[in-house]
């Protein structure tokens, strides 16, 4: 299994490859990489139709092999082990001084070596370089995820059937050794309940097995052909609400969807109140684990029996969830993250079994966590990078997860930026008077009209009598007063005598309740007293543009870093639970965002279980999302001396 | 922590390197190697005292690296991280056409890789090569282990006290990162235990803490500076005894021995009786599982107490055992051990964790295993040849571990034969009328003189009344027997009628029991009847017959196929409980071992427990261990057709 012609995968994994390094001859120039900048491949990818073939030049950081480059800007190269530098397949024309691997004399003849044949995952981009791809023999299976990502599938997790040849006294090789030998187009390691397993299921199994490999590790051997049973789980642990997708990863395709309450709640509704939770009780952190453990493993439960899957066939789960949610689930003590200067225990948790965070899959199931940028720009947000192809994308774009703490990402298609804003609990409707979670009843959509019929219109979730007003109602309420007139630029409502000539079908909504100026959003029953109804105060208001002004003057700051004026901006992804809902146009007028034309305001949705769901689906897409660590700057601007100042200036409409 | 700057140890492993490959420049000739074969590396070493430099020329398996070949050969090389490619210390001179690697372009400058300086842990020996090593500017600490070897200390256990720098909001890495750039002549990967535990203590400790590195792993941080506790357990699994030996391995010396019968034994005195257990009753491999995993458990706390070590500080251990016992205390089906075509389920068990076996040390200690080379010539052997240096001494040698079943190992000082002759129960006692194990009362050496004072002396064990026989006490009986002439060379005792001619003083003893005739070794009283006495009998010498047959045939077709004769034997290693006892002389005369003279016939001890140490002392050694498997030829003799009539030569004496 370590003999020379079957080397482990790991060794030809991305970050090895990365790590290893340039190797050069006496001769040629020696450049070594600090791993900042970009180094670009022109790739020409020949047609196998007989058409002619199509040119793409594709900017990647040094280190990354060829392979991996093509894959992460959907280039297909042939490979059955997923660029591990074992199945001999990704065959490329490279420039002739590129250095060859013993893979490479294994697969090429001396001329065409000399004519710049390489194997793809073994030749990394160290500088510009020049690829001739040569039509595909397979057409590679993918699948659409993400922000439109096309995604070719390569999961982590591989399932192999063959019929072994039984030993005998002139072919006395182990076990293990004869049945890598039948699958070598991997090279994974066995693992001690492989072994345990593998003489008996041999046996009984008339050797007819399925091997099962899950990230270059044999965890299994199943009796029979078990191959189109291959599953996984991701999460998007959120610190309010966890969803779990099982995912056919032979396919690509969801096959079951739940979500719920994080059973941390009781501790506290945002991550600095689990925090102190942990800081005043000792108990209280094994207690969050467990907690968290609890709800990965209820909706791990839920999603097989929602997908008729048996859990001993789901062999990976990919978790991506804030600094905070990680450190808990993980049992790693949050304390640090609390508290200035904000310091994680490790940016990228180790892979380990699924069983370390409570779930009873596979007994030999894999968890692996996104890696975070920092305290406030966790793995949640990374895996959205992923998913809205931060990092690909030649536009510049701006990344916003509104929230309590809202986090910005801009990249102008070269450098990529990134900081955290602490919006408040505006959002989450914490500190506004009738906020509520975004729940039956909450009013999401608010429109004001100039005629009594149309005065106010409301949509309500569930189509119920409203009950109060959550995030994005919030917004709405906001900026339609702003729009007719009956709140000012500097936030306040209009004096009681002007609001009739200002806007006369709304004007006597405009109330007090005590001393505390408030607009009636809706009135339970006619002649309602004020504090029965669902109103906008002057307090919610203030809340509301305290959190507009510190995400915006995130966003305005990081611009300035890449010297970007607002207009600059292509395209804004609202992300997360909150962003998704925001009117993109009550977004823009209040100035949550740039002031952009609508249509470049999009909303992206639960990116960050979309970027799980991509992880579990291509392992390099997974190295795509390490790779951010490398390519992406993080901004603090808790230290910036005129951070207060700018948030002044923001805090108008 | 996966930054360019700090590559993983595992990356640049001994069979990372190996595998990884010859890279070469186009223009350089290109080969490739099977693993066959050997190349030669002709060292010259400078001394630190001016003294003039001295060559040495090692012949090594291609793709070994030139430290490794180096280490391997007790030639030191500057080196602080154990030649993983991450001290940048191992600095040596070869020819300029050797391929440069990254970390050589970070450490040398231009011209200094122009006249051919390289990094030696990343040089791989792909032909023969010259080597310049410059003076050390560190002494190694070395151990004398095995038999006369001088191991340069490298253990995989490694602790670094370091005092770390608070962060701040202008230094905000991560806990782990602040840490491994600390020990960064290491670059292990942390694990889920460690991390969990890093926050609080670097915290409570004042960022004053100690890091312990397994094998590549940070398994753990330990408040301020325990560098002095590093300990690790040798453990020789024998079928019959158990052997522990604490070490501490930074300064390579045994604090504490002991040893026990195995747990297994109500299960059956030899290997085959307990697979045949596990076949009958399907629970006897759980419970066989449990025994073994007691015995080590209960002396891995005897050597603890004894060496006033706490277990904490306990952080691997190594375990050689026969391919039966290490598959028993993995919990693996050992059946197809037992039974032809005898197949293993693997010949290199996984690292795992020390826990998996059953051991309660440190949380994340770790347990390695010898690979076996095949169902009947197991770890045991393999830690056997690497502490008697079967594949370093260029001497012709013979190796025989002498059994129920006997592992015969030859090397010619290239090529190295190894196979497993069913010597029976013989030697163990087994079968034989006052067999007994080697225990107080057994009769272990034997002197027959020509006069009544002299006529028997013997040596018994403890130095009671005799009790019984023991192996070599059997092998001195027949032995000396045949040297006065009252055994014939077809080991039938003479007719009474020649016994008074033969020997007068001896001839009285020579009687019947029954219709066997038996030979008296010791009397309790005199007028004893045969029956009360210690007796040899007929039966006896057969079985002995048979035994020695079995084993002389087996090294017999070992030295044929390598084209030797008896003579051209340099050198014969006895190992084992057994054949450590076997006296020399007693061994030739019976053609147990090849007529040579006695001075060339060596008791090796208990070489399976050196053999483990030395690999806890030196991951060199333990690459070395993994690396017998590519080079040893393992010979089935059960399926040659002239086993039979080999065996029958052999059996006069």
């Amino acid at each position: 299994m370590t003999s020379d012609s079957d080397p482990p995968g790991p060794d030809f994994s991305l970050d090895h490859v990365g790590r290893e390094g340039l190797m050069a001859s006496p001769g040629t120039e020696l450049v070594t990489h600090d791993g900042t900048g970009r180094v670009e491949l022109s790739f020409t990818v020949e047609d196998a139709g007989g058409a002619p073939p199509t040119q793409r030049s594709v900017r990647v950081p040094p280190g990354v092999t060829v392979f991996d480059s093509a894959s992460w800007n959907g280039i297909a190269i042939d490979s059955t082990c997923g660029g591990h530098g074992t199945c001999h397949k990704c065959k490329v024309r490279v420039d002739t001084a590129t250095p060859i691997s013993r893979h490479d004399v294994r697969t090429f003849s001396r001329d065409q070596l000399d004519a710049g044949w390489r194997l793809a995952c073994l030749v990394q981009a160290t500088r510009d370089l020049k690829v001739e791809v040569p039509p595909l023999t397979t057409r590679p299976k993918a699948a659409t995820v993400g922000v439109g990502r096309q995604v070719i599938l390569r999961p982590a997790v591989q399932k192999r059937y063959v019929e072994l040849a039984e030993p005998d006294l002139s072919d006395q090789r182990t076990d293990i050794d004869r049945l890598l030998a039948a699958i070598d187009d991997l090279a994974p390691q066995p693992d001690l309940h492989a072994l345990r397993r593998l003489p008996q299921v041999l046996r009984a199994a008339d050797w007819k097995v399925t091997a099962v490999v899950v990230d270059e590790v044999l965890v299994d051997v199943e009796p029979g052909d078990t191959t189109a049973q291959r599953y996984a789980i991701a999460f998007d642990l959120g610190t309010t609400t966890v969803v779990a997708t099982l995912l056919d990863v032979a396919l690509g395709t969801p096959v079951g969807v739940a979500s719920m309450l994080n059973r941390q709640q009781p501790y506290g509704g945002d991550v600095i109140t689990r925090i102190s939770a942990t800081m005043l009780d000792p108990e209280a952190l094994p207690r969050l684990q467990q907690a968290a453990a609890a709800t990965l493993a209820e909706l791990a439960a839920q999603v097989c029996r929602e997908g008729g899957v048996d859990p001993q066939h789901v062999y990976e789960v990919a978790i991506a969830g804030n600094a905070t949610m990680t450190a808990l689930v993980l049992g790693i003590d949050p304390e640090p993250l609390g508290v200035a200067p904000f310091v994680m225990s490790t940016a990228q948790p180790p892979t380990m079994l699924a069983s370390d965070v409570g779930l009873e899959l596979h007994p030999r199931a894999r968890a692996v966590f996104f890696p975070a940028l920092g305290a406030y720009v966790g793995g949640d947000i990374v895996a959205g990078m992923l998913a809205t192809g931060m990092d690909r994308d030649k536009r510049t774009r701006l990344f916003i997860d509104v929230g309590t703490n809202c986090e910005l990402v801009v990249s102008d298609g070269d450098r990529i930026l990134s900081t955290a804003a602490p919006a408040g609990p505006a959002f989450e409707g914490g500190a506004i008077r009738c906020g509520m979670r975004a729940a039956d009843g909450a009013i999401e959509v608010i429109k004001l009209g100039s005629t009594p019929e149309d005065a106010v219109q409301l949509g309500v979730i569930g189509d119920v009598e409203p009950k109060g007003l959550c995030g994005s109602g919030l917004v709405d309420a906001v900026a339609e007063l702003v729009r007719v007139g009956l709140l000012d630029a500097s936030g306040r409502f209009v004096p009681d005598e002007q609001a009739p000539e200002v806007a006369p079908a709304l004007a006597d909504r405009l109330t007090r309740i005590g001393e505390e100026r408030v607009f009636v959003l809706h009135r339970p029953h006619a002649g309602a007293m004020p504090e029965e109804c669902v109103v906008l105060s002057q307090r919610d208001v203030r809340e509301l543009q305290f959190a507009k002004a510190a995400i915006s003057t995130g966003w305005t700051l990081l611009l300035e870093e890449l010297g970007l004026e607002h207009r600059d901006v292509q395209q804004v992804l609202m992300a997360g639970s909150f962003g998704s809902y925001i009117s993109p146009a009550s977004a823009v007028r209040i100035g949550l965002v740039p002031k952009l034309p609508v249509l470049r305001i999009v909303s992206a949705g639960n990116v960050a279980g979309e970027g799980a769901k991509m992880a579990l689906l291509s392992v390099r897409e997974r190295a795509g999302a390490a790779a951010l660590l490398q390519e992406v700057t993080y901004v603090e601007l808790s230290d910036r001396p005129d951070f207060n100042d700018r948030f002044v200036d923001q805090l108008a409409f």
